[in-house]
């Protein structure tokens, strides 16, 4: 069995705020011990909050390439400069998308830059906006370096951010952190019980996590931003993001 | 919390079997015992293989559109005449992968047809493919019924299967077919916690819940093709797959 329990009582998070001490104060409050295998899924936002990656976009002077392309998708020119600068690649636009390759590697809109949930000052609150996380799979593993050293057990760490996908509607929860989870869980080789390979060889293991574990959190409030995982079926290892990504000569959508 | 349970001890599926009762037998067997609210997740294999949706490729003639992509591609021009029966549109191709516009409306990779894990007879056991059910979304709803009959409680089913995604390496669970349950929930509208809209504001709930049951079921036998799901966060209601389905002219990635 496979549980998915989102931590409440997380507060809301301000740069400089130690996630550690606020985990495994939230895990207690929750009756929550950790045990050996068990994976604590983390949204990019308050990892992002933490580590003070708020934007007053009235800091932010746009480049000429910025202004040409808010004019395409209708955007705001210093909104469209903090997406380019978060980017390796703008594969699409469209007034109000702009889809690239993040510089962290994974592709997504508008280079996961939050609009929403963040605090500013006074009359200033809107013209503020959340940049993800600076590293997010080291990230990951700092928290599970110190979780770890707290608690003496083997954990794995994911932080997750919700995307949209091509052709369907709706964003799901997906990997952009790992820390002592896989990423794909590689079956090729390996018989099907008629003794033919397998067909399907390859499991985006980490993203079907990342996608229960949104389940959970929801997107109306902050309120369950870490969820607590027991029972993921395959063994920890030392996984990494970089496993989930297709090489861009083998991607046919870009 | 949300919890995603196997359903131990279901028999390989045979074309004409009952699933209905193969389902209730087995949750007997696991002393599961149904509420209102929970939710069957059955990967599409076993509805496939009940409804008898097994084709012989020595019975299949490929037509010269099949005969020209199979070059192309590298597959057998009779699995290429199947994938093309089962298509609406091709959107890209390239050795060992068609993607296409499944006639049920999704995107996916060889119209979802299976070659690992089909029973045939004797030595010609491997020139037998499987195709995606007839009307998973059917299907779905008349399992939902008779189940709803049998037990007098009000559930959700879902029928998944694993499908690739652009950008990202593995495949994820997917939904094919719902009854009961919403395809996507829209936030659009509500505040967040400090009064702003939200970014993200359609969630892919099904796919979410999909990819959370696909991680329990694995790949590597039919053992677990059932999982009960007690938990979804979000108001059951009558939910199609559509709702996922982004229109042609909204998708940059067509």
């Amino acid at each position: 069995m496979l549980t998915i329990t989102p931590i409440a009582g997380i507060p809301l998070i301000q740069p400089g705020d130690d996630l550690v001490e606020i985990i495994l104060d939230a895990l207690e409050h929750n009756n929550l011990t950790l045990l050996d295998g068990d994976i604590l899924v983390i949204t990019s936002k308050i990892i992002s909050k933490a580590e003070g990656r708020q934007v007053n976009l009235a800091t932010v002077q746009p480049s000429q390439e910025a202004l040409q392309l808010a004019g395409c998708v209708e955007k705001d020119a210093r909104l469209v400069e903090l997406i380019l600068g978060e980017s390796n690649q703008v594969l699409r636009s469209r007034p109000g998308t702009i889809i690239v390759e993040h510089r962290h590697g994974f592709v997504c809109a508008n280079a996961g830059i939050d609009h929403s949930n963040v605090a500013g000052e006074g009359d200033q609150a809107e013209e503020w906006v959340l940049l993800l996380p600076a590293d997010p799979e080291a990230s990951a593993h700092q928290l599970r370096q110190r979780l770890e050293a707290h608690t003496n057990v083997r954990i794995g760490i994911m932080i997750i951010d919700s995307h949209g996908r091509a052709w369907r509607i709706g964003t799901v929860g997906m990997a952009i952190g790992l820390a002592g989870i896989p990423g794909v869980v590689d079956l090729r080789g390996r018989p099907d019980l008629f003794g033919y390979n397998l067909r399907i060889t390859q499991i985006g293991a980490a993203d079907e996590l990342a996608a229960g574990a949104s389940l959970v959190m929801g997107q109306a409030a902050e309120g369950t931003p870490v969820v607590h995982v027991r029972g993921f079926p395959y063994p920890l290892r030392e996984g990494s993001l970089a496993e989930l990504f297709r090489p861009r000569q083998e991607d046919l959508f870009r």
